[in-house]
This record gives C-alpha cells, sequence and structure tokens, in this order.
C-alpha cells in the first residue's frame, strides 16, 4: 500500500516553478553549473532529478554523478 | 490526487510575514544581496520564489540562477 | 482549504520557551547578537520572527535583513 | 485547535534517553560544553531546552544563550 | 502497531531513480566514489542502503563505513 | 495520548540495517570512530543510540558524550 505520505516524498511537483525550471533543462540538454555545499562547482548536463538527487552527466564523464538535492547551492545554465 | 500533505509542498504560505517580504522584493524589483551557506553573497534582482528555491537574476546575467532555499542564509535588500 | 498540516509550518507555536524568548526580545527592543551559520555575528534588534526567518534591524541598516531560522546558531541579548 | 502534528513539534518526548540525559543535566545544574557546527564550543549551565533551542547560562553572562538545536554537534559534562 | 508515517521512514521508495541506481551500484559491486560535507572522498563497494546511511566497504577495510545519507554530497561511479 | 507522529519520533526502527548495525555496535561494546560534520574524529565505544542523539564514552571519558545524529557523517568500527 502506498500512503499519500509516501507519495509526497517518491513524486516530484510538476506544478513548481523550479522542478519545471529543472526539467526544462534536461529536456534541452543545457549545460548547467551546479555549486554545492563543499564551495566546489561542477559543469554537465542533468539527465534526471528526483526528490533526492540530481543526475550529472559531466562532460568527460562516463556515468551519471549523483548529487544531492540538500547538497545543491546554486543551479546556473551556461548557454 | 493532491493530498494536504503534498499541498502543505507545493504552495508557499502567503500570509507569513518572510513570504510576503520576498514578494514585496520581487514585485518592487528590489536590488538584492543574498548571503549563502558558502559564504558567498549574490546580488540581483529576485524573478521568483517557490518553496525550494529563490530565483535570482543577476545584474550581468542572462538567465536565472536557482538558489535553494535550505543555502539562504541572508536576505538584505540594497535600495 | 488550510490543513492542520499547514496550520503547524505557518503559525508559531507560542507556548515554546524559545518562541516566548524571541518575542520578548522583540517586544523589548533588546540589542541582540545573532551567530550564524558561516561564523558571521549580526548585531541589531529583532523586528519580528516567522516559522522560516527572523527579520533584524541593524543599527545602521535602513532596511531590514532576513535570517534563515536554519542558519541561525546562537542568539545572545546584549544588554 | 491544537492538532496531533502541532503537538509533537511542541512536546519534547521526555522517555527518549537524550532529552532525559539533557533534562538531568538542567536539574543538576552540571557544567557542560556544547559544541557546535562553526567548531566554537560554549561552557555553562544549561537553563532549560525546548523543541528548538538550548538555553544556556554561561558562567560570566548575566542572559541566556539560545543555542539552535540543529547546530549542535556534542554535548559534554564537564564534572 | 506501524503506522503509514513509520512505514514511509523505514522503507526506500525503490521507484525512485536514485534509489534504483544505488540498488544497481551495490548489486554490481561497482567501485565508487562518495564525497561527503566535509569534502573527503571515500572509496570502495556499497553494501547496502537504508533510509539513513549508506554503508560503504573500503578496500582495505575489513568492517563496514556507516555514511550519514544527510552528509553525502556526491556519488561517482569508478569503472 | 501519543500519537502515531509522536511515536514514530520516539522510536527507533529496529528493522533497519543502519538501527541494527548499530545496535551491535553497543552490544558488543566495539571500539568506534565517529566523524562529525565539524571534521573532527570522536572514539570510543557506544552506550546507546536515541533518535536524536547517539551516546559515547570516551576511552578517557568518565560521563557520556552526546552526539547530534544529524551531525554524524562516518560511523567506523576499529576493531
Amino acid at each position: 500500500m502506498q500512503s499519500a505520505f509516501d507519495a509526497k516524498h517518491s513524486r516530484l511537483d510538476t506544478s513548481l516553478p523550479s522542478i519545471r525550471h529543472l526539467q526544462d533543462l534536461i529536456r534541452n540538454r543545457k549545460l548547467v553549473q551546479i555549486e554545492i555545499t563543499t564551495g566546489e562547482a561542477l559543469e554537465g548536463v542533468l539527465a534526471w532529478q528526483d526528490v533526492d538527487y540530481l543526475a550529472l552527466r559531466e562532460p568527460m564523464g562516463e556515468s551519471l554523478v549523483l548529487i544531492n538535492r540538500a547538497a545543491v547551492v546554486l543551479v546556473r545554465s551556461l548557454r
């Protein structure tokens, strides 16, 4: 059984501007810069997002990097 | 179906002084300085807010910067 | 419709000692020092509090500084 | 009206070992050292705790220091 | 009695891309690099995940290292 | 009255691998190293855990150190 509470945590609210903004960055394969709590900045193309992580494909990377949403500070698109 | 729980997380409570304060900064296109957990300070004009992010337009920037609300430390308006 | 859940997040529980303590600092216009997660310390008089932010008026400041409650480390009153 | 949800956030669960441990430190006026996220360590006697803050009286201090529970890293009693 | 609320916190939502991604890294015994909030990076093979921790077996380690999920910044697989 | 919500926050879910792992470290009086968000590492034997804190007895210590679970980064057992 899936309760309303579980549901909340599993599904992104696609009516939120920020979720839609990130979804657009994914769809348009925009180059983004993501700054994280350690002060580091990662560049790449977002592959997907869920409630816990953003998945980034780095220019040279073969595999995805999972970025904890709680560790995200800034998201900039680099056109 | 949208539960009360989902609703809480998707909608801003516009009766809160801080939400209204931010809404005023957006409406009046005030120049703001936002200090974040990394110690950095960003300047610009707020474009919108949702429960997860503040969207800032930087003076020279062409695209919006999403600032994770959890990473916001201080918001100052610079008149 | 306002659910109990929304309500919780919008209203301060004024029976809590810490909320009352902050409310007293506001009412008595006490000079306070607020230390935040970046290590910085701000001084001023608290104007209001809500569930997300404390609003501080700095001695020289013309506008309020919003301080994210999650970024507050210490609150000291400087008599 | 006070919902079960509000209640949770307002009342400490006094059956928790850590809440009882802190309550003992308060009752016995033990000198404690509290290390916080900034790396700083404060010393004093705990005056009270609620769900959001610990209130500390420093040896030389005339007024209470509120310590955000989220910023507490370690609590040591210094006998 | 186990409420829906308890349940949420105890079970991973295996329909989430990030949970599945981590589950694949575990199943395929991939060498991973996990960067944490302190800036440190750990390498090893993930043994299991639950809602609170990731368990990592380091190349030279005899016992598991528990990594607080809240302290995880990045997860990279190193093929 | 104790609601389901209160209950969740007061009781550890002993079916979680990480809770059981920590419980084993307690029961077997294993020497552990706990790294915290400040970068510091503490060594000792875990005395108990609850939902908010881990209680550590340091080799030379006479009294327990409470470690905020939110400040725990890594738990290693040092056999």
